[in-house]
């Protein structure tokens, strides 16, 4: 039961500064600004959200090379920030340009 | 640019009663409890994260057949709770007992 997997596309509105863990994994926390048409219940609604992201190791250093204002569509699990908040984070493994 | 694509499984943790809106939709909010071991960076980590959840329509008459405690597949979009709050909510397009 591992199931576990959020697509979304967006554009990249924030974009950290490239740093490294203890360990020496690059890692780059940024946000994607969601904003699309989903139908729901038949019928067709705005959706816009802002989805908190973070890659780690070779994701970081691709994001790295991204600018703020870029169409990007991330792929990846979604996890809890910390255990002390249930605010939702996308780790991404993939992300390219669209 | 429309993609925005949730899929998880975990147990069904909690689970409101079936309600209706003023327009006479089916609506239940629940909260799926997920669990699982997940890659990054070539690591392999534990994920635990409670997903907050909407059915409205034909799901929230499905999801209302539930019970706490059941395993569950869930698909759907991710949307913002509110516009106060950047909180991430799936609502659920489809749902199936695992």
């Amino acid at each position: 039961m591992d199931c576990n997997r959020f697509s979304v596309c967006g554009e990249l509105a924030e974009l950290d500064d490239l740093r490294y863990t203890p360990a020496g994994l690059a890692r780059v926390a940024f946000r994607i600004r969601h904003s699309s048409m989903q139908t729901e219940a038949g019928m067709v609604r705005q959706v816009n959200c802002d989805i908190p992201a973070l890659a780690l190791g070779t994701p970081a250093l691709q994001v790295n090379q991204l600018q703020v204002g870029q169409r990007v569509k991330a792929e990846g699990f979604l996890a809890q920030r910390s255990m002390r908040t249930s605010q939702l984070v996308l780790h991404i493994d993939n992300i390219i340009l669209e």
